[in-house]
């Protein structure tokens, strides 16, 4: 469980500190292509590492692209709509050089535990596809879907398993749904990644087991995933950012009196620069590490403790049900369409 | 679902007219090797074919054994560990020649639709054994276990499933749970089959699949089975047996009306042999036929009608709840203590 | 469980054999309106007792409305969309004398035990209102909503748990959802049935509990049922009557062999007449019964046996979930509208 | 959800940095009664505040037990047992003064939203209650039991409906189970709370719901909780402090490298006191700070911020089930050897 897509995203150190325009550069000079765009509420970004891209960055070469709509909620039946129209978009997109046809074949994967509720994503929605119409119409024998549970329940490999039924089963694509570890609070629930380099299911715990992805079954592999827990290192260090924020915002509103809006604590997009000499105080030190050096701070002090704890939205299960529900809709709705 | 093992037992017509005293001398004459044991409320029935028994009688060589409990019900614990402790001794004893060993691999696949409850059992029992000791006990790395769905869930023929699990795990024994559909309305929920002769995914209901036995995948296969349904023909010959059987005891009660005891309707196990001249005026020709045609009538009318009708006890759900506990408990106990 | 609407439909014996020209008479001359239409595949049948009828029929003053649309199936979203759609109308209509306004109170009480799948319907319904939009619209206060459970498993009498909740709340309106026992296996899962005039919980099964009615709370009842299970003897009746039938029809056909369509089975809406000297050789004096009185036979030869047998589609689960879904949907629409 | 008992133990203000000396001699002075014992691995709070203490403390007057097993797991059924057989015991110490008969009548409530897998532990424990012996036993009729649902799901004050149920009923005793929020990260999880002060349900979140107490209702009301949830503020404050010790640890281990013990971060019961002088260049005045005052600063900047966001353990689901059903099987025992 909580697999880990070896993402990228604007929310990379790679490209996060660098502006609009630098971010256009870095096709040519680097072998990455960048794009972002604003679609609704949802903003997709797509990267593309070319080979002289991997060798250079040290990330797999392949598709990344990332949906977010950070106003996304269990009650917004309109918002996962929109989601889902993109997602949708975004499927045809990643599979289009694959030329797959009416009688191409397709595995479905739903990774994770289905007996913990914040990792039941790939299992729900497998389920979901199960009593949908890919079960009953003529496409039918072309889609084989398993949820097969993970090691620690079957006592089998994960991958092990995938690998099996793709031997007997010989699919043209192999698509595999996951729930995923944030490595960013803001980012939980509120984004699906697709990505056509594989991925490495329970890497995000430690566990290292063997990746499915193309370069170890010859079958092109799809992995779609959605953050649905942040550890608690990602969790503090962002917290503690913010109390820094919010204590630089007091102080600087003390100092500018006239500046009222400054008040407003954790404008997320765009954080005022900090004058950290007056924080020092507060603080110490510790005010001018990097959230990346805090979180790493907070790994050092938490590892191998409270393993058992973890960060989940209040109503898990109901983000839960609707993301298994929209993948389901959106894959049911390209297979049928493709 | 509904798979059926191609059970010999005490109601198969092969032994069931037969007296105590030529039950005994199957063995020599036929190839046969019939055996009942009361042990409580429990009766035992094995039996076992051998290659020539195979020849003469039709029925696949290998042992049968079933454990029925008719006084057994959901709310009745005591029963319930009665009938757990006999299985695990039957499940030892189904096994002794295997001389399996601690490192010997098993693999559990608990066939059926978790979504249709009386089919359940099979998906439920891995799901307890799942979270049993089992996964994390010293033997853990040597059992696996799958609940793969049915074949019109997961587009994938579960006989294949299970072969291709099989060729990665290479196993040294199989053992597939499964819900049965009962010739018999009285055994329903009230027997546990157990058999090396292997099982039919799904023929109750006619729809042929491959076969899962160990001519099949040269593993030795182990199949138990539950009663949880039974079809309307066979039902509705029940149902007229017991009616024929009623007017026949208040006829004979007229006739000698001192024997009170005669109106007590259905004593299942010793029927009165029935005047049929009495009742032929009543129900006709039909009081001549046995059940069995009565149950073929039954069938020809209502053959590809009402397909989604099925007769099931009231309380499935904690039918399902009990046996998927005992076979996980029992399969747990047998393993770790082997 | 398994409550029991005294419902008043074309299948009672009230009305069922007569023809089109009778049934328009019934008003006038008994006190009782009959209405039938069918809209698309679903024929409604709307029957209207008042005293006079109630005096000269013995059936309760009300309204009775069933909407039964014999080619509905889980498969088929299209068929339950549209009983849902005719189901809202009917909502409409038979709340239209009681000038509900926004302000008016509406208590929901979603009958049935929902650990026995196909008693889960009431509990279901409840289920997806409390995750509807009548728990965050405006609406919200005026709609309470719960799913009590059986007497069984709080050792509570459902009415005095109604009557309590009722008394706190003070409703203008009570609506209760069950499951029914069908007494005709073809209206099985087929039909939705509204009524007036109360609902007698579990009297289904004989435990006589107090009624749920206006009689009783003073508050106006809305019993909404779905027939989900049909006892032993109606399946056995209904079955025997099939047989006869089919025979009847082999017989006829031998006699005029040109028609051949006769040989079809079964065909519901009009069942040959029956030579019934022809059949009496083969049936006995049984075939001049009617269904009413084979059933009564089965009841007597059945009354306290099997009581834990019943008969449901093979695929409840899938119809518990339809049902309660557009039970759900209908009165969350119809309330958000009123 | 989240409801929050007046909780008094060791861990409290009140008397939480007191030596045992101190301890003893709270209850003459302030007219509290404190009581430790460990039975096994066990740790059992007994508080006892009189008129005088409630006066004097501003805590209410009642009885508050705690029992704590911070090895307890879900992989350890040992473990549960135990803490299972004192919970027993505290229910009869509980309920000793109130002299129950066979014909007290008890009222069950399960608190919490069934939806939401931490708030599920209250109609976990109902449901498992609702098919125990307690539904079929002699004493049935004098327990009813149920589970409300949360006012958002229902549309009705809980209070209310534990009111009317109460009116209805007329119990002898109320017990209230709920999922609790802690206010400690280790707590979570491995503390059971009794009190017969009562309980508020929703406090934890702000809501203010009416109380559900004896003052309220004239009935005893037990309240039993299982601390579930932790919230942001607890646990961001919680590891800023293991946070400061660890870098204190190490700094000490530096002056004194002798001692290598010392790195062991967080010995969790016996904290180094900490050279604050060498901390606070790097963590400022913070370092100053107590536990309670970060907590208060988190709080400030997070307040309505992250609503949504809790901390609950990996394996909710299994904790769910295992403190459900050792609820109910000590409510049953208890009531039943009563």
């Amino acid at each position: 469980m909580w697999g880990r897509t070896d993402l990228l995203d604007e929310s990379d150190e790679m490209v996060k500190h660098r502006t609009g325009e630098e971010k256009n550069k870095l096709k040519n000079s680097e072998g990455i292509t960048f794009e972002e765009n604003r679609e609704g509420a949802v903003l997709v970004t797509s990267i593309e590492v070319n080979e002289e891209g991997e060798k250079k960055l040290g990330k797999k070469k392949g598709k990344y692209i990332t949906l977010t709509d950070l106003t996304v909620s269990p009650d917004q039946e309109d918002s996962f709509k929109a989601l889902e129209k993109i997602f949708i978009e975004k499927l045809r997109e990643m599979h289009h050089d694959l030329n797959l046809s009416k009688d191409s074949k397709i595995l479905i994967i739903g990774l994770g535990n289905a007996t913990i509720t914040p990792d039941a994503i790939g299992p729900k929605a497998i389920e979901y596809l199960q009593s949908s119409s890919l079960t009953e119409s003529a496409e039918r024998v072309k889609v084989v879907m398993y949820a097969p549970g993970v090691t620690g329940q079957t006592g089998f490999e994960t991958s092990d398993f995938v690998e099996a039924i793709s031997k007997a089963y010989k699919p043209d694509l192999i698509i595999v749904l996951d729930a995923l570890a944030a490595r960013n609070s803001e980012r939980l629930c509120k984004t699906i990644q697709l990505t056509n380099t594989g991925i490495h299911p329970g890497s995000g715990v430690g566990n290292q087991r063997k990746e499915i992805s193309e370069e170890v079954y010859g079958v092109p592999v799809t992995a779609i995933g959605i953050p649905m827990v942040v550890d608690g290192p990602v969790l503090y260090a962002d917290a503690m950012e913010q109390v820094i924020h919010y204590i630089a915002s007091k102080v600087e509103e003390k100092g500018r009196p006239s500046s009222a809006l400054a008040v407003t604590p954790m404008v997320s997009n765009k954080k005022p620069s900090i004058d950290k000499s007056v924080l020092q105080p507060i603080f110490g030190e510790w005010v001018t590490w990097s959230t990346e050096e805090k979180r790493k701070l907070f790994e050092e002090v938490f590892v191998g403790k409270n393993p058992s704890l973890f960060v989940t939205p209040k109503e898990t299960d109901a983000w839960v049900e609707h993301y298994a529900y929209i993948l389901s809709n959106g894959i049911e709705s390209w297979i049928t369409t493709r």
